[in-house]
């Protein structure tokens, strides 16, 4: 039995997932698939740190270097997360003939394109099956077990610091900031939750996903991306009232020939299959012209589920070696028939709208005469309490409209006296 | 670039998908992955029957034979379904050094462990994704994705059919006959629908998802296995009223050192992810020690989501026959700690019973006395109506009980002068 020989860099917390399981796992997957997995070698610039599992010294070293440089190392296992030096150390690994696993989504996202291309060049092999959705398989999913789909559309909750808040918002009335402290408490959010209250998380992995199921690499920057910072407990309330549950949806889907791709917080059905997603789990649903509607569920982040998924793509890698077969990085980008990124302003959606008005005769009459002016139709309206003295929420469903008249309407709403602060337009999607 | 000979045995409904689908999608697949997928034969004993699909005259042929002794083909589709003569084929294709992909999963059920062994000894490979829930690829996430996790349970709606009808029993109040006339209607059920619904075809199912699982051969009679024919409309209202749904459900689950394997009509929390699972869709819900819960859910049978499965199969395949490489069968069974069958008189369930008795003082007395007979506790109890002249339903829902106690006590209930009828139990699942 020839060993497969496994090199670590970046030994935090996911890393540290990763040699438990390659230590406690390693006499069953050699039992289960006669492979002999042996991580030789760990770097990291903190060597200090306690980890909760024992290694031995010799394995540790500071230098990427000592494992970039070794030749007897056939698969590197990317963990320090962000561009640099990830991206340094990932193009050498190649380079030297190493194949690399790696969970780096923000790396994926922004270089993907430079660092498959230098795999193929070099008759290695990339693979990251945890960058999204943690031990969702869903990268297997979309780029094997579904390739004889067009893929018409990928809906994923794929951060499960954001879905943890709006959840605990939804089920227990916490507002935003009281939801935050309860993730950070328990560890769901980090200390600098940014990137994924923001939507910058959702975002990386969504250009991945773009990518697998469309054939295109999209540019971050060309995602529409809004998080969850600014959604309101009452507007939560609003749209369980009317039947809708409010998610951070990353979606990508075909739409006239462009790809339409974006990420923002979502009015869906209580009865869509994502809405049933609670706490910090995930889930993925994708549609496809022969599967139809499919969805992947499960653990999204975590230590044991992201070791889990490097440790299927470590697998995957090793039987190749062991049997002195090549792995080739296949081409990623294929003819799907999107020709481009669909812009944020001819995006159609329906959209949840509130108003604080003045309850006084006319406002409705102001209000949906300026949005008859731009064609959007109102599907449903309700003011949700009376006061004489202060402005009072008005809360519009509408049908189908165009982002862009949207925004004009909304403009133009703001303006009329009888309206107080910020129109808040939430989008929603049906399908 | 290499072209990959593939044939066909069985042009039936699935086969004609899978001709469409190879057809149509031949040239996305080409430009996706480099690979000429070509359909060279086809081999039904009915030629006659109309397709909806074009095909070339030359290609069709009545004997397998002219498939099984070609040596240019490659992959051997087969679709005819049973056991004789698919498993000769089978064999046969297999010895000629040809790979299989195949949706039997009678077949696999019943003969698995003897084609395995053919086929590693042949050096070559069976593929079996679509013989468990059509589109959805929960063959590869258990023997790939999830290669790391010791399995604790797989939970599967593997059956769409018996799905539909109780789906429609417990949303529209039909009977199970209304419900089953509608399906049949559909096309949901087959015009012999027993295989559905007795559970035979879950089991079936749950044989190679054990297999997966947990690395055993499992015999299909060994798994308890009872179908849906006698759910009543009333145990499925008075379940829902509890906050249950009745789902036919496939467990495999590790318990105390046993395969715990069985199928039957089972009470599932509506909070349960599979209590979700409306109408013809399959669900697979899965638990490992990394990956935690796990839901893979999808369209589980039908011409589209089943071709979409068989041809993954034939693309991982034909990359590696297009490369030049082996592609050796694994071996399917190892060891994750299970060292038999529990016998389902052992199994422990909570359960649910609904008798029918007279309405007077006593009864319950009665009744709870020979539960606690036979240690079984009781965590709710309700009468249904009050009827001074007929027998009215008592409802229970009991803690975990052990089944041998459990058939001895309602034997004994129902002896009781004041019960009429047959008392009705049906297991309920909490994790």
């Amino acid at each position: 039995m020839k060993k497969v020989n496994i090199a670590l860099i970046g030994f935090g917390t996911i890393g540290t997932g990763v040699v438990k399981a390659l230590a406690g796992k390693r006499l069953f997957i050699k039992k289960k698939r006669g492979l002999e997995l042996e991580l030789v070698r760990i770097a990291d610039k903190d060597l200090r740190t306690k980890r909760p599992v024992k290694v031995s010294r010799k394995k540790l070293t500071k230098k990427a270097g000592d494992i970039l440089n070794d030749p007897n190392i056939d698969i590197v296992i990317e963990l320090i997360g962000g561009i640099h030096p990830a991206k340094e150390f990932v193009i050498k690994a190649l380079e030297s003939g190493k194949h690399v696993v790696t969970a780096n989504k923000a790396l994926l996202a922004a270089c993907g394109k430079e660092i498959f291309k230098v795999a193929k060049k070099c008759g290695v092999t990339v693979r990251f099956e945890a960058s999204v959705g943690g031990g969702i398989p869903v990268v297997k999913a979309l780029s094997g077990d579904f390739v004889a789909n067009r893929i018409q559309a990928v809906y994923g909750i794929i951060n499960g610091t954001s879905n943890y808040i709006l959840t605990k918002m939804e089920e227990e009335g916490e507002t935003f900031n009281g939801a935050l402290k309860k993730a950070k408490g328990l560890g769901i959010a980090e200390s600098n939750p940014t990137l994924d209250i923001n939507g910058m998380d959702s975002a990386h992995k969504l250009a991945i996903l773009s990518l697998l199921g469309f054939g295109r690499y999209v540019d971050v920057g060309d995602i529409f991306t809004e998080g969850i910072q600014s959604v309101e407990l009452q507007d939560i309330q609003y749209a369980k009232e009317l039947g809708y549950s409010i998610k951070l949806l990353a979606i990508a889907k075909k739409d006239e020939g462009k790809l339409d791709v974006r990420v923002h917080p979502t009015l869906l059905t209580t009865k869509h299959l994502l809405a049933g997603v609670r706490g910090a789990q995930n889930a993925i649903y994708i549609k496809g012209d022969m599967i139809g509607e499919s969805l992947l569920y499960g653990e999204g982040a975590g230590e044991k589920a992201t070791s889990s998924a490097i440790i299927s793509d470590v697998t995957d890698i090793a039987e190749a070696v062991a049997a002195g077969k090549k792995m080739i990085m296949p081409e990623m980008n294929f003819d799907s028939g999107v020709s481009g990124i669909k812009g944020i302003g001819r995006v159609k959606s329906r959209y949840y709208i509130r108003f604080m008005a003045m309850d006084k005769p006319g406002v409705l009459a102001g209000i949906s005469g300026i949005l008859a002016k731009y064609k959007i139709s109102i599907s449903s309206v309700s003011q949700k309490e009376r006061n004489k003295e202060h402005a009072v929420p008005i809360v519009m469903l509408t049908h189908e409209a165009i982002e862009m008249d949207l925004r004009k309407a909304l403009g133009q709403i703001n303006k009329l006296n009888s309206i107080s602060g910020k129109p808040v337009a939430i989008r929603m999607e049906m399908r």
